[in-house]
């Protein structure tokens, strides 16, 4: 936004959380480059003294209609009506058949996927529904409520290993992770008020703190998504595991498979909206809050004296850092709480308000949750083991092996599914925002035809799968990396926020202030615990992919300012062809040279400028041409090349290469028999190469006439089948790629179909 | 040859089992063509009634030298040298510079393989030196002589399967073995008298039986040294742990690294010749003489009385199939023996004297060499173990476990070593005959720089890795597989020189065609024996590999045929253009047409016909243009684009796909601003889709006129860096692969380099 930028991209819409429209790569010319464009618009008209071909008339009716045509449409979708004049009606087909890449496994690869993901969607379903406050508490809050599966569980990990003195430290610790919930919460309300069209930590950090610190944010929250997905499959798995034990060998392809799942799922644009999607977390609360019920009756009954956890054997002894460790891993369960103060404009009118209280409610439960299980675990004596989780564990003492503890299991597992499936919504919008913002390859701001943003869902799945399989797919172990990214995001939300309230002071911006301060100070405080007391344990993974990400995305950012900078309409690039060069330069071609080295004549030619730098721009009339066609032997693809060449009516050269002076001779014998209607060389090659000795010789040509502009005609023979392709050697191709880094030259393939 | 093509593929030297000259893939014109190919170029003259733009004088100097030019070229190389005008001296940079890949890996892989494979050779240093026959014994004999390491033992491998009364059968098997080794050398000697110039399987079936059996030859020829290389290697490797158990365990591991040796010296271009490839086999020679030497002083000692042999279980009972099983298997003894009958031309002249008398002494040695094997284990009761080769236990049992020993197992791997590599000689130029013959895809066809048919060695590297890891790496279980290929091989090359000695009846005829025939039948049986005992143990691979080789050639040569056919200069190809579409059924276009739709007028024109089939050659006055530019927004690379079409001097159409209406009119304006100097079309794509859109129009402008030849010129944006590449859309490499298929459609790309 700050590169002044018009036109699309720079609504007010566009400027928040929401994710880009599709004309959001298409960015508009500002009024320097409408300027240069008028100008070279003039050099155009001035030159045209004589009237020239291209500006006769048209030998066909451009009019062909819309795309698809609308006869083709099927009557379901709304579409304009425009007059469909000469067509075919194979719009659709050509559609279907366009996309269709010409090789056989790509076909069938796109038939696989068609049935996989479904047709096409239009750009306009993407006009999102508006959610009820009680369909978007379970939707939104899915993520964050599901951490309590592994939260406490992560911390009395840590704790155990200073035995039961050190299990007696997780009251007074979920004790600070509550009252740190309640705060940040309360924080994120401030975030709502402030960023009505969505508050994301990008955008906030972004907005006040500068590029940077939103890019290192960005960059937080993308490990953080990955981590998400990793940890809640994880945590899932293990959930699943616990009720059939038999499965734990397999939980590793297991996870995997889950991950694909949810990729094939996303591909498909799978809304994250639906009383599907509530179902899950509704579930799981319930059952919470059944188990914590129970508990509360059965600890009732015992006179609220707490089961004594069995001996645990002492590996560390109780000290300051322990404690962090067990507090930084505790506040993995605090993870997720974000998710509402991104999606404020999801709400039905008046969205920040409803989201505010969709906050509060979400954070009520989730402290109810996380306390009543971190209580009622202690009043148990339950410790981790390494086949079944603490839920398992907790839930199976309550309720035995029946129907509520399968109940428990399956909703837990299902809202760790919807937890990580969120990632898959959240991961590929920061991404399409930072490609926005040229951040990012630009590719992932291409909504795939199922209106999802397929490249940075693909890019989220490789990378989830890639840590679970590295991290065996262990819950303990991805925690110590998960903590960092999160709490980096929150912190620099939460310091833009307080920024934001200084900048703005409007109404009642001292509280807010404070609250955003004390907000910004307790994600800082697990920030730097969680990275300093797990660096080794894991955290450091966090740290370096942070970095990397910010690393390319600068770099990237940097590349497209270049690219922009060198396409822009700068009056810089028109100068020198109509001033600088005078007419003289420019040598007039007569008959009377042909055949006649013309060597003392170019030696006082100017050489071409930065042959790859800066080429200038030229008006149609100051482009002079050389057509050279590179003929193999004499058959109809070349014949073809030769009279296309020739039909263009400019002066044509064809090149022969030849691997032995015989071969040479026999081909002029060809040539004379022919006519020899065009001038031809003949190169002779030893060493059996044909490129080196093509590039070489158009290379000699532009040195001799830098101002040419050389169009290379290839013959290219298209085979209808796909597996016939390898049976012919790929010189055409070949050839581009040869002459694509060399000046002024133009590469036109002449297709002859067998 | 039999299908009428003149010129370097039809002298005597090609149509012998030489390697086919670098010119071969160029096929000569015949008279019909050079007919028609004058008819054309009247074509061209006829409508020359107004001086052309193409008829005029070259802005250009076309000579520009030789490629290399003279002055780089190393001094040690025989170099014509030639007037090098108005050029850099960068010809030696620039084979260097445009072979390298454009792409960063790319241009890594490039050095790598530089230091791999050395620097580039002429096709001159092809010329292959002379053998005298004490050097072309050892190098042409490796894999006969080698064979003896495993034949023997494959042998026993059968028959101790019936126990001791089983192994009582080797001496007779054996003698019948040695006296097929007599027969089919006789046999061969006939051969070489026939084919001065080689006697490959595939040249003699070829010749004398047709071009089928020739195909089917080649194909167990090929089989042949598939094996030869996965037995070799394994037999070698089972050579070396035999000394060293301790490496058994990665004898698999150990092969697939020996055969990535073999394929990178092969790449390199290593010739069979000279002093190292001798030794070897000389070595290996003295080594067996002085085993069997020595087995026989110490058989004297014991008045020749046989150690019995341990008693083996007895698996099976001794029968007729047994026997012959153990017959087959042995006869593995005998692979390679063709070796010489293929390279009679490298001998020193007279050339089919020498091979005949190195042929014998071969026989001579190999007969002497598996005879006194078979004997000496007869002798020391030596019997296979899964650990252990017979060879070695032999030597062990002979000379203890000393250097003498070490020497014995040293040579035999060496010799191995060598046997495999014959194969990587012999495979990629049997695949080039068949390229040359149009039965294998044309780039077997193609020399490396280095002068080695480099696919053809690739190929023959994979297919040998994996046979030998799917059979484990074991010989035993690969024996079975190799008998089939070698002789089918054997069976078609002695028929054929029966039909040859018939048809010529020359000097001595019938004697040669008694031999030639009593080594066709002894073939045979050993086919068929081999064909079917061994059908289950791995047999039915050799024989379906062979079946399916023979299938995937034939569709080859026909898809060549038939491509061939389409390119050929036929007197069909012109006629259309000239008379059958008469100048008023071309349209004529003017000004006064423009912009109005001419639904009328293009009804009554006719259809294109066959868009993909058989399209019509024009002269270049015939051919009538439209230029069409999609144009992605006003940047510089679109100015480019627009001028280079206007520059053509033909009616240029810009196109612009819009995902909205509102950007569709934004764009318009820009285009106003510019001036309108050329007819712009924006077609609306609600699907987010470039591509499709545009292919749509193009299709639907050809069908509106069929006649004119569309050329779509794309801006390319060029970056400078690989890495960088993905950051940018590859819409021109898609568009061009979907416009490809498309009839009378020619695209050009202008590039931009940033």
């Amino acid at each position: 936004m700050e590169d002044g930028r018009t036109g699309a991209g720079g609504t007010r819409e566009e400027r928040s959380g929401a994710p880009p429209s599709p004309a959001a790569a298409l960015p508009g010319l500002d009024d320097q480059q409408l300027g240069v464009l008028r100008q070279i618009g003039r050099a155009w008209q001035e030159v045209a003294d004589t009237p020239e071909a291209w500006r006769r008339a048209l030998p066909v009716d451009p009019d062909q209609g819309t795309f698809p045509p609308a006869s083709q449409v099927r009557p379901t979708g709304l579409f304009r009506h425009v007059r469909v004049a000469g067509m075919g009606g194979t719009g659709a087909e050509t559609l279907r058949r366009a996309e269709l890449p010409p090789t056989g496994p790509g076909r069938l690869g796109y038939r696989a996927r068609r049935l996989l993901l479904g047709a096409p969607l239009r750009s306009t379903a993407l006009v999102r529904e508006r959610m009820r406050k009680l369909l978007a508490l379970p939707v939104l809050s899915a993520d964050a409520l599901s951490s309590v599966a592994y939260g406490p569980e992560a911390m009395l990990a840590v704790l155990i290993l200073a035995g039961t003195v050190g299990l007696s430290y997780s009251l007074p610790i979920a004790a600070t992770i509550a009252l740190m919930m309640l705060t940040v919460g309360l924080a994120y309300r401030q975030t709502i008020r402030a960023y009505p069209h969505g508050g994301g930590a990008y955008t906030v950090a972004g907005d006040n703190l500068g590029r940077r610190p939103g890019l290192v944010a960005a960059a937080g929250l993308m490990t953080d998504y990955i981590l998400t997905v990793a940890v809640s499959v994880s945590a899932g798995t293990a959930a699943v595991t616990s009720v059939v034990p038999a499965l734990a060998p397999a939980s590793v392809p297991l996870g995997v498979g889950v991950i694909a799942l949810l990729l094939a799922g996303n591909l498909r644009g799978i809304r994250q909206a639906g009383a599907l999607f509530a179902l899950p977390t509704y579930a799981f609360v319930v059952a919470m809050f059944a188990l914590i019920g129970a508990g509360v009756v059965d600890a009732a009954g015992q006179g609220f004296s707490p089961t004594p956890a069995p001996q645990p054997p002492v590996v560390e002894s109780v000290g300051v850092l322990l404690v962090m460790r067990a507090f930084a891993s505790g506040s993995t369960a605090m993870t997720g709480v974000e998710a509402i103060s991104n999606a404020v404009p999801v709400f039905q009118p008046v969205e920040w308000r409803n989201a505010r209280t969709t906050l509060t409610w979400m954070i009520g439960i989730l402290v109810v949750l996380f306390s009543g299980l971190v209580v009622l675990i202690h009043f148990n004596g339950v410790t981790p083991t390494p086949h079944q989780t603490v839920l398992s564990q907790l839930a199976r003492g309550t309720f035995g092996s029946g129907w509520m503890y399968v109940f428990v299991q399956a909703s837990t597992a299902a809202v760790l599914l919807l937890a990580a499936n969120t990632a898959f919504n959240d991961f590929p919008r920061v991404l399409s925002l930072l490609a926005r913002d040229r951040y990012a390859p630009k590719t992932f701001l291409r909504m795939g035809d199922r209106l999802a943003y397929s490249n940075g869902i693909i890019l989220l799945s490789t990378a989830a799968v890639i840590i679970y399989v590295v991290f065996n797919g262990d819950t303990t172990s991805l925690i110590p990396v998960y903590a960092v990214g999160v709490f980096l995001a929150f912190t620099l939300s939460q310091t833009g926020m307080v920024v934001h309230w200084w900048r703005r002071r409007t109404d009642r911006w001292r509280r807010s202030l404070t609250v955003n301060a004390a907000g910004a100070v307790l994600s800082a405080v697990v920030l730097v615990t969680a990275a300093v007391t797990k660096f080794t344990a894991g955290a450091w993974v966090a740290m370096l992919t942070v970095g990397l990400l910010v690393l390319v995305a600068t770099r990237i950012r940097r590349h497209y300012k270049a690219v922009d900078t060198a396409l822009r309409l700068h009056p810089h690039a028109i100068e020198l062809p109509r001033d600088a060069t005078p007419a003289s330069v420019r040598p007039t071609v007569s008959g009377a040279e042909r055949g006649q080295p013309r060597k003392g004549a170019h030696a006082v030619r100017p050489v071409f400028p930065q042959p790859r730098g800066e080429e200038k721009e030229e008006t149609p009339e100051e482009i002079h041409h050389l057509t050279v066609v590179p003929v193999e032997t004499m058959h109809l693809a070349s014949m073809r090349a030769l009279a296309y060449a020739a039909s263009l009516q400019q002066p044509v050269l064809a090149l022969h290469v030849s691997p032995t002076d015989a071969e040479a001779q026999r081909f002029r014998g060809y040539w004379t028999q022919w006519g020899g209607h065009l001038p031809l060389e003949v190169v002779v090659s030893p060493y059996r190469v044909i490129i080196a000795p093509l590039v070489n010789y158009i290379e000699a040509l532009h040195r001799q006439r830098p101002d040419l502009t050389l169009t290379i005609i290839l013959p290219e023979i298209v085979v209808r089948h796909w597996r016939h392709r390898f049976l012919h050697g790929h010189t055409a191709a070949r050839l581009r790629r040869a002459f694509r880094p060399l000046a002024k030259v133009v590469v036109t393939t002449v297709p002859f179909h067998v």
